[in-house]
């Protein structure tokens, strides 16, 4: 049921990075589940991860790891979350760096362990430690469309793109994957998103490269509200691309670094929101004329989590006054509701609050009738906007959830 | 689908105040859609109203009105919510009662006007004019349950109820309706309700019980997180029942006012949910061990609004990972995840954060198997509790949503 996702297409290879995808047979049968990014030294890696305190045992692990040494490889299974696993999933988010730093030859603290799947279930440590001279003697610059099948769950397609860009005279390259279906409001981060460019950055520059991309991409998805467990996004730079070191997060080569990324960023969080669960319609509700930017988000996010306009968005039904009533109920927003207007995809609906002269149901119909939304509210108070993501609620979507597990 | 909710039984009349019916024909065919609450002179009455920035035009009316001048009567259509109607909807709310300030030989501020159903359409007055004399014509204390199925929407039963207690040596009676089903995360206030008793209150003592008693039952339900636009909740003491006028509220009295119309408000909260749209299980979430009652009512609202904790009640499932991973996100709330334990109908299923070692997926299953599910959450943190109460997702509540009207 994915919407307007296109089949993966002119992947690059990032040099000084290397891919590989196993079927390991963790959970799924007859597909890759555990997957490797491998980095070569030198390379600059910034991670962020999930703000639910209930953070699974490979965010922890992979945090600490992070903290002690440059990061050299990833290690990622699909299958079993590794949440509420206790000391156990603990161990196991432990061993599998150590067994796989024994493979590759680095220290543990070099490999990050990244999870995804159901919660209260943890990879079997036995499986995985045999899949890994395979999964090491796969690993190739060019591998990325074996890798992000590798890191699916309920997704319907893989999610995986490049882009290449200049920077300072070098042509600069960028390949990122994710994953994400459901249990998708990320916070500071996303459910599972892996982008490597050859871009030579410094590594704290990285971070706050990160950080910038994640605020703008997958930090505007939302499918269902429930911040995951296991939200992780990883940004790889080699440095092979020969560009100046990029030292300062300021000036214009940072420029070019984030206006390079961006559309990689936002296209992959876009990704996970046409394929959310069972999502039938990619909506984009942009809010504009708010006073603060927080402000536009809490709009924007309280009418993306209203189960009342998602039901109506699947019903391709121009309910405006459930947008508007989720408009009025916005946690710490400021604004007057006879001010706000609200247009869909181009159809002014309502002004001042109440329904507009020039609408009709017909227009509202139309307008409604298509696989793309664009929700457009003006709260008249102030200058500043915001855009967010988001998918309808429909029929899949129960049975997917009811179903899942079973 | 409504879950255990059972049909009105031995209603009271409360002397003071007469209730009627009529079908007016405004939006239903064959079924009483208008409804007048009428109010001896002496009585207090108080009124709480949503906090939705997007209230109704009889919200706005209401509040006015009821800071005017004492309330005599209530005048309430089911059809249409004249939300979102602009100077129009407020003109129709005005003249609505006007007009029936002149037949019962008010003043117009005696008046409060209630809107529930469709947001944007508001009644027509010329209808609603033409079946006020048969309204009043029918008032009469024990007409409680036509006038319940006079307010209902979505709702798939009447909700009305009477309880009768003693105070200060007096027999106290009490009679109260609510109607709503869908659009229910009331702040402050719910949908529509109206109760009345014969008790004698002052007036700033029934507005400090009626917050209290709110505070305890109506907002302490959601169904699907979206406040309505046209909540309102209202309180009428008639002082018909000869008890000592209560002056303060404190002491004996004051107490066992609010202890004997407690009961009251929590059922007719509780028979908001359990006739929640598509519902096949009523859930209570009762949170312990938080440091203040407001974090564990946050940690409550979190759970009850997850639509992945609520589509897996919808299965039956024991899905403890995505209960814990939505306390996990649950905004301002003070507590370490591994202290965090979870019971399902009396079954330990997670402790420290993870699965309890004593727990079987059998034992979970067989819990999950029942219509009443209590989910018992303890932080581990501190003193305070709270309580709140909910329904699942099912496709039944999809249908209904992508449906209503069409």
């Amino acid at each position: 049921m994915a919407v307007g996702l296109k089949a993966p297409a002119d992947l690059l290879p990032v040099a000084g990075v290397q891919v590989a995808a196993v079927a390991a047979g963790l959970r799924y049968k007859g597909r890759p589940d555990l997957v490797l990014v491998h980095i070569d030294e030198g390379a600059a890696v910034a991670s962020i991860y999930t703000l639910n305190r209930y953070a699974a045992a490979p965010v922890v692990v992979a945090k600490a790891h992070a903290a002690q040494a440059p990061t050299r490889a990833l290690l990622i299974n699909a299958g079993q979350a590794n949440a509420g696993t206790g000391a156990a999933g603990m161990q196991v988010a432990q061993d599998s760096c150590h067994a796989l730093a024994d493979v590759l030859g680095l220290e543990t603290e070099a490999v990050l362990p990244f999870s995804t799947g159901v919660i209260g279930a943890a990879p079997a440590l036995a499986g995985l430690r045999a899949a890994l001279p395979a999964l090491v003697e796969g690993l190739a610059e060019y591998r990325w469309h074996d890798a992000a099948c590798g890191i699916m769950t309920t997704d319907t397609m893989p999610k995986v793109a490049s882009v290449r860009f200049t920077l300072g005279g070098k042509t600069v390259t960028a390949t990122g994957m994710t994953k994400g279906s459901g249990m998708i409001r990320p916070n500071m981060a996303t459910m599972l998103a892996f982008i490597a460019t050859d871009a030579c950055v410094d590594q704290a520059v990285l971070a706050t490269a990160l950080k910038t991309l994640a605020d703008a991409s997958f930090n505007r998805i939302t499918v269902d509200g429930d911040t995951s467990t296991n939200d992780a996004c990883v940004l790889i730079a080699s440095g092979h691309a020969g560009n100046e070191r990029i030292s300062r997060a300021e000036g214009e080569d940072y420029s070019a670094l984030i206006a390079g990324l961006a559309p990689l960023f936002v296209g992959l969080a876009q990704a996970i929101v046409r394929d959310g669960e069972g999502a039938s319609k990619f909506v984009t509700i942009h809010v504009t004329g708010g006073t603060s930017e927080a402000d536009c988000r809490s709009v924007a996010f309280t009418v993306a989590h209203s189960p009342l306009v998602k039901t109506a968005l699947f019903a391709s039904d121009a309910n405006w006054g459930r947008i508007l009533a989720a408009v009025g109920r916005a946690p710490h927003a400021h604004f007057e509701i006879d001010r706000v207007s609200l247009k869909l995809n181009g159809v002014l609906v309502a002004e001042h609050g109440a329904i507009a002269s020039s609408y009709t149901e017909e227009a509202g119909a139309s307008a409604m009738a298509k696989e793309e939304i664009l929700i457009e509210i003006d709260l008249g108070a102030g200058a500043a906007e915001a855009e967010v993501w988001t998918c309808d609620f429909s029929h899949e979507y129960i049975r997917i959830n009811a179903e899942y597990r079973s």
